[in-house]
C-alpha cells in the first residue's frame, strides 16, 4: 500500500515539476503574479476571505483574494487569520473606531483585529473601492515578501484624478505605441468583452488607477457616435466594479462633422447646445463617464483658436455640457504654432498662464512634465507653478516614444520623480510640482495626473517586461507621490519576478540607472529632439530642411563650428523668464544651471570648462561613453540573474538588451561623427572613432518603425 | 504518518483542481493541446521516448512529444511501451523491411514492433523530418481519443509544396488580417526570436505544411533588402527543424528601387544580372529559402507586362535566378485590368492559357480557387485544367475576407473540398482539381497549395476559436486532400475541445452546415462580390459609381427591374467556353447549371422558375431566410454544448453568433430592401419586410472596418 502510494505521489510530483506551456513565464499576469510562497510565508496565509456586503466591488476584492492564495499555498495549509472584507459602515467595524477619516473615498485600512470574536485580517475604507485597494495592497505585502503578522497598512491617495491616457485609434493601431495593436478591440465591442478587459482594470485597480481614457487625443469625431458610445459603455460596465471611469478624447470640431454645424465656435449658442445634448447622450450610455480630454489648437488640431477664441472659452464650453452630469474636462496645453516664431518651449506658457483664473471649475488644464515633449530628460514645465487659480493635471509619457521604445530597458520612476520633487518656487521654495498637482498648495478640489499609457495588445502587455515597470510606476506615483522610484522598482521585481532581495537589488540598480543611461548616450547635458524626425528613432540630428522649423533637430541643438546649445537666456529667447526669479538667475548663467540641463538653457563654446575640468567637447563624448558604458554593465548584471529568472523572460530581457548596446553605440557613433562635422575638432583622449563615416549614418532610414507616426 | 500524508495529498489534490489563470484556455495551444486523458487513456500512454539520433529535428520531435505525454498522463504512470523515433536509415529499423518506399521524404511509418528485444512504437520515415510528422500524427490519433494499442498509420502528403501565404506587410498589419497585428515583429528580429515563432512552427508541422511566404504579395522591395533578409533568416532559423522553408514575396520593380536600374524589364540582361545577384545574396542569408512569389500586373503592382513582356517571361527570369540554388517561382494568375472590358472572371485564362508550356520547369502558376475573388461560394477556376504543361498550385483563402472576417462562424473545410473534388473535364471525366493540383493527372514534378493566412498576434492566433478550424482544414487538405471535411471538423474538435462524441457530433455538425450559411444569407445562388467596396464588410449591392467597373457591385450582380444575374453564356460573356466542352454545354444552359451557381452564369428574370417550384424571386428571399435559420440553429446548438466547453472559449463564440446573426439580419434585409427597390415586386408570402428601409442600409458607413483594405 505506502509503495503504490509512494508511486503515485512520485508521478504527482513529476507532474508538479513539469515546466508546462501553460505555466509559460510570457509576462501576461504583470504584477498580480501569484505563485508559491516559500514555506514559511504559506502557512502563515489567511484561512478564509470573508466578504461583508455582496456589490460586484467586493466580489471583485474576494475573487482576486481567494485566487491568490490559492496560488500563492502551493497545496500548504494555511494557518493564519481570515481575513474580512467590510466596509466602514459595517457595525462591528464602526464599533473598532478606526483612523478612517483620512482615508477618503478611496483609500484603505488594513489591520489585524478580532471580529466575531475571532482573529482577522480587516481590510476596511469609506467605500468598497477603498476596500478592493486595500485587498491590493494585501497582496503586494505579501507577493513582496512581507509576513501579514503584523500588518497594518492605511493609506490613501494624494490625487484625485489618477488616469490613463491611451493614443489609441479606431482601426486598432496605436500611436506612439510598441507593444502591438490596441486592446480594445472596437471591431467586437459591444457584444464581446474578453478576459483580457477585466485582467486590464484588475492590474490597473492594483495600483489605484481610476480613469482611462480610451482614444487618441489626436480624436475622431467617429468615437463620439452612438454606435463607439456603445462599445465605450461595455467598457465601463467591465472598469465600474474596479472603480475605474472611462473618459474620452474629444474632437472639437465635432459639431461640424457629426452635427452637420457650419461651425465650432465655442460662443455658437447652436455649438454650445450641440455639446449639451451630446453629452446627454454620453452620460445616457455611461452614467459615470469621467469627462473629455481634449487636443486643440495643436499639431493640427481644431479648436478655438480657429475662431478668435481662448482656449479657455474651448474648455468652458465643454465643461457646462459636462457639469450637470458631474463630469470633467482636461485641457491639454501642449500647444505650439508653426507661424510662431518665439522659442517652442516657451509657447504654451504664453498661451495659457493669461488664461489662469478663467477656466471653469471642472476644468484641469493637463501640462506635460517639460516644455518641449517627453524628451530623455526636460527641466519642468514652467506651467507648474505659475497657473495658481487652476487645476494643473501632470501628463506624464509611460510610453518611450524618445527613450527606445520597448527595446531599450529605461525606467521611467526616476523621470517621474524627478519633475515630481521639482521646486517651482512659486510663491517661494518648497512648492513642489508634486504639491501644484495634487491640488495641497493652491487648496484645489480637483487634482490630476495621467499618463501616456504603453499598453497594447502583446502578451506582455507593455512589449518588454521591463516596460511594465513604467507602468507600474506610474500607478504608483499617482496614487503616493511621496514614494520613492527605487522602493518602486524593487516592489515591482519582487512581484515580477520573486521576492528575494538577491534578484530584487540588482534589478532595482539596474532600473535606477538606465534612464539616466538614455539620456547619456541620447541627448547628454540638457540636448533634446534630436531624434529621427516622425518616428523619433535614432539619432539624426543633421535634419536641417525640413518646412517647419521645429520639425528639425537642429532647431534643438543650434551647434555650429563654435558652440552647441539652445540659449534660453536673455540673450536668446529668454525662456528662462518664465520660471520663478530665483530660478530664472540660476539658469540664465551656465555656472550655476545643473550641468544636466546645461545645452537646454545655454548656448556654449565647445571649449566651455565643466565641472570636471573637461571641455564640453570632451565631456560630451565622455557622456556617451558613460551611456553605453552604463548599458554594458546592464548586460552584465542581468547575465549574472540568469539563475534567478524564468528562461522565458530572461532571454527577451537579454535580446533586447543587445539592441540597446547596439543602438547606444550608434547614437554615440553618429552623434560625434555628425559634431565633428561641425566644430572639426580632434576626438577627445582616448575616445573611440565612430564606426562609420557621417555619410553612413545620415543614409540609414527606417520606414517601417512603429508607433505609427503620421 | 498515515494521516500527515493523507492531508499532504488532499491538499495536493486541491492544487490540481484549481482553476488557475495560467491555465485559461486562451485558445493559444491550437491542436497542440494536451491535456490529461481519461484514466483508461492515459495508462496506456507510453513509457518514455527514445530518440535514435542528434538533429534538431529528431529532438524537436521527442520534445514534443515528451511534453505531451507529461500533459496526458495527468499523474497517472503509463504503463504502454516506449517509443522510438528513427530514421529509416536505423540499422535496426532496415532489418524490419517496412514498407517505406511510398513514404516520400517527408512521410511517416507508426507501427508497434520490437526493437532491442522490447515492443516499441516506431514512428519512422525517409527523413527526420518524416519522423517529426509521424510524432505528430501520433499526438493526433491520442489526442481524438484512439488507443494506442495496435496503432498502425502510414501517410505521405500527396501534394509537394504545401505553403502559407502571409499577406503581412513590413510595417506590421496584416491585409485582410481579422486577428491583430502581423506575427513577425520586424523590428525586433533578428535579434529576438520568443516563443511564438517556435509555437507556430509546431502548429504548422503537425500538420504537415512546409511552407510559409512571410509577407503581402503586395510587396515592398524592402524586404529584399539585406537588413530584412537577415531578420527572414532568423525566422528560417527557428522553422528549419520543424520542416518548414521560407520564401518571401518578390516585387517585381525591385531592381529600379533597389538596384538604381532605369528598368525592370525581363528581358535586359542587366535586370536578370540583378536578380541573380540578389538570389545569390539571399541563398547566402538562407541556403534553404524556398523561392518567390510574385503579383504582377494585378492590381496596380508592377510586372513584365510594363515593358511589353508576357508573365512568362518574368517568371522565367527569377526562375533562372533561383534556380541554380534549388528554388523555385510562384506567379499568380490573379490580374485582372481595368483597361480590359472583358468579364473578370475571364481574363486569368485569357492571358495564362496561351502562356502554357513557356514557363520554366521550376515556375508554379498559382491560381485561387475561382475566376474572382474567393467570394464564399464560386465555381472552380477554369485555368484548372487548361494548362497541362504547368504545375498549377491551388490558391485558397483561410483568412475569411469576404465571409464575415473572424465574427463569423464558417468552416470552410467544405469550400476547400468542394474546390478539390471539382470535375474538370480535362482531357475527360476524373480529372478533378485536386489531381491537376497534386501533379499526379499532368506527371508534374512540382506541385503545390497554398493558403493565405489567418494568423496574427491575438493569443487565439485566427481570431476566433472556429477560425483556427480553417488554418487546420487547409493544412490536414495540403497534406491528404482525400480526406473529408467533415471527418477533420471533427478531429479538430476532439483536440481543440476534448475527444467526446457529445461534443464533436455536434459542433463538426454546425461546421459543415456553416459555410453554406454564409452563402445563404449573404450571396445565394451563385451571386458574389456583393460586399462593400474595399473592406468586403457587409452588403452593398446598390454600389454602381466607382471608377473602375469592377469595384461595383452592381457589375457582379447585374439585377435591373426585370431579372438579375451575369450572363457567362454565349449572349453574354461567354465565360462557360473557358471550361471542358460537357462542363460548357452544362453551364449553357439554367436548366442543367448547378442552382448553386446559377446567378454566377446567367441572367435571369425574377419570375424564373426554380426546382422548388418557387420564382427566383421567392426563392432567393427563402435562401437568406435559410441562412438567417442556420445562425439561429447554431447558436441553440452552440448553447447546449456550455457543459462542454469551458466558459471562456464558450463565451467568446456565443457573442461572435450573435454578431452573425445580427449581421445574417441585416445582409438579408439590405439585399431585400435593395433587390426591391429594382423590382418592384411583392415580399414572397410570409416573409417579413426588412427592418429599415433602403436608405437606412445605404447610410451605414465602416471607416474602421479591420484588415487594412487600400
Amino acid at each position: 500500500m505506502l509503495t503504490a502510494l509512494r508511486h503515485w505521489l512520485l508521478a504527482l510530483a513529476a507532474i508538479l515539476l513539469l515546466p508546462t506551456p501553460a505555466l509559460a513565464e510570457d509576462g501576461y499576469d504583470l504584477w498580480l503574479r501569484y505563485r508559491p510562497l516559500a514555506a514559511g510565508g504559506a502557512t502563515a496565509l489567511p484561512t478564509g476571505v470573508e466578504r461583508r456586503g455582496d456589490t460586484p466591488t467586493l466580489r471583485a476584492a474576494e475573487a482576486e483574494l481567494t485566487r491568490a492564495f490559492a496560488a500563492m499555498a502551493g497545496g500548504t495549509p494555511a494557518r493564519g487569520a481570515r481575513v474580512v472584507l467590510a466596509g466602514a459602515a459595517d457595525p462591528e467595524v464602526a464599533r473598532l473606531n478606526l483612523p478612517l477619516a483620512d482615508l477618503g473615498s478611496e483609500g484603505y485600512l488594513i489591520r489585524q483585529v478580532r471580529l466575531g470574536n475571532a482573529p482577522a485580517i480587516l481590510i476596511t475604507g469609506n467605500s468598497d473601492i477603498g476596500v478592493l485597494h486595500g485587498a491590493f495592497a494585501l497582496l503586494r505585502h505579501v507577493n513582496t515578501g512581507q509576513a501579514l503578522a503584523g500588518i497594518e497598512l492605511a493609506s490613501a491617495p494624494r490625487i484625485g484624478l489618477r488616469l490613463l491616457n491611451h493614443w489609441d485609434n479606431l482601426d486598432g493601431s496605436v500611436e506612439r505605441g510598441y507593444a502591438g495593436e490596441s486592446i480594445w478591440d472596437w471591431w467586437t465591442l459591444p457584444e464581446y468583452t474578453g478576459p483580457r478587459y477585466t485582467d486590464y482594470a484588475r492590474a490597473n485597480a492594483a495600483l489605484g488607477i481610476n480613469g482611462t481614457v480610451l482614444n487618441n487625443v489626436n480624436a475622431k469625431a467617429d468615437s463620439l457616435t452612438a454606435p463607439y458610445l456603445e462599445k465605450a459603455a461595455a467598457l465601463a460596465a467591465v472598469f465600474r466594479p474596479y472603480g475605474i471611469k472611462v473618459y474620452l478624447s474629444a474632437r472639437f470640431s465635432a459639431p461640424v462633422e457629426l452635427g452637420g454645424l457650419p461651425t465650432a465656435d465655442p460662443l455658437d449658442p447652436a455649438v454650445q447646445a450641440w455639446w449639451d445634448a451630446k453629452a446627454t447622450e454620453v452620460y445616457r450610455a455611461i452614467p459615470d463617464f469621467g469627462g473629455f480630454l481634449v487636443k486643440a489648437n495643436s499639431e493640427g488640431q481644431p479648436g478655438p483658436r480657429d475662431y478668435g477664441r481662448t482656449h479657455a472659452d474651448g474648455a468652458n464650453m465643454l465643461a457646462r455640457a459636462v457639469a450637470p452630469h458631474g463630469g470633467i474636462v482636461m485641457w491639454r496645453a501642449f500647444v505650439y504654432a508653426d507661424t510662431d516664431p518665439d522659442d517652442r518651449a516657451k509657447q504654451a506658457y504664453t498661451e495659457f498662464k493669461p488664461l489662469d483664473g478663467q477656466f471653469a471649475d471642472n476644468v484641469l488644464v493637463q501640462v506635460k512634465n517639460g516644455a518641449i515633449d517627453f524628451q530623455p530628460r526636460e527641466p519642468f514645465h514652467p506651467l507648474f507653478g505659475a497657473m495658481p487659480g487652476t487645476p494643473l493635471m501632470l501628463e506624464l509619457q509611460i510610453t518611450k516614444e524618445y527613450l527606445g521604445y520597448n527595446t531599450h530597458l529605461a525606467y521611467l520612476g526616476t523621470m517621474f520623480e524627478e519633475v515630481l520633487d521639482a521646486d517651482t518656487m512659486l510663491p517661494a521654495a518648497g512648492a513642489s510640482v508634486a504639491r501644484v498637482v495634487d491640488g495641497s498648495l493652491d487648496g484645489h478640489r480637483l487634482s490630476g495626473i495621467a499618463g501616456v499609457a504603453n499598453i497594447g495588445a502583446d502578451r506582455n502587455w507593455s512589449g518588454s517586461t521591463f516596460d511594465q515597470a513604467n507602468w507600474y510606476a506610474f500607478g504608483r506615483l499617482a496614487w503616493d507621490h511621496t514614494l520613492s522610484a527605487e522602493a518602486i522598482a524593487a516592489e515591482w521585481a519582487a512581484q515580477t519576478f520573486r521576492p528575494d532581495p538577491a534578484l530584487t537589488g540588482p534589478v532595482a540598480a539596474m532600473m535606477m540607472g538606465s534612464r539616466q543611461a538614455v539620456v547619456d548616450y541620447m541627448t547628454p547635458l540638457g540636448l533634446a529632439h534630436l531624434m529621427g524626425t516622425g518616428h523619433h528613432h535614432g539619432p539624426a540630428p543633421w535634419i536641417a530642411d525640413l518646412a517647419r522649423p521645429e520639425w528639425n533637430p537642429a532647431y534643438y541643438h543650434r551647434a555650429d563650428r563654435q558652440g552647441i546649445g539652445f540659449d534660453r537666456t536673455a540673450s536668446g529667447s529668454n525662456a528662462v523668464a518664465q520660471y520663478a526669479p530665483p530660478l530664472a538667475a540660476r539658469f540664465a548663467d551656465p555656472a550655476t544651471t545643473p550641468e544636466a540641463d546645461l545645452l537646454w538653457f545655454h548656448h556654449l563654446p565647445w571649449d566651455h570648462r565643466m565641472q570636471s575640468g573637461r571641455t564640453l567637447w570632451a565631456e560630451l563624448v565622455h557622456d556617451y561613453d558613460r551611456g553605453i558604458g552604463s548599458v554594458v554593465q546592464m548586460r552584465r548584471q542581468w547575465d549574472t540573474l540568469a539563475p534567478l529568472v524564468d528562461a522565458e523572460r530572461h532571454a527577451e530581457t537579454a535580446a533586447f538588451l543587445a539592441i540597446q548596446q547596439r543602438d547606444a553605440q550608434w547614437w554615440r557613433d553618429a552623434s560625434i561623427a555628425y559634431w565633428r562635422s561641425l566644430n572639426g575638432l580632434p576626438l577627445p583622449d582616448g575616445a573611440a572613432a565612430p564606426a562609420h563615416d557621417l555619410d553612413w549614418y545620415k543614409a540609414l532610414s527606417f520606414p517601417y518603425a512603429p508607433g505609427h507616426p503620421d
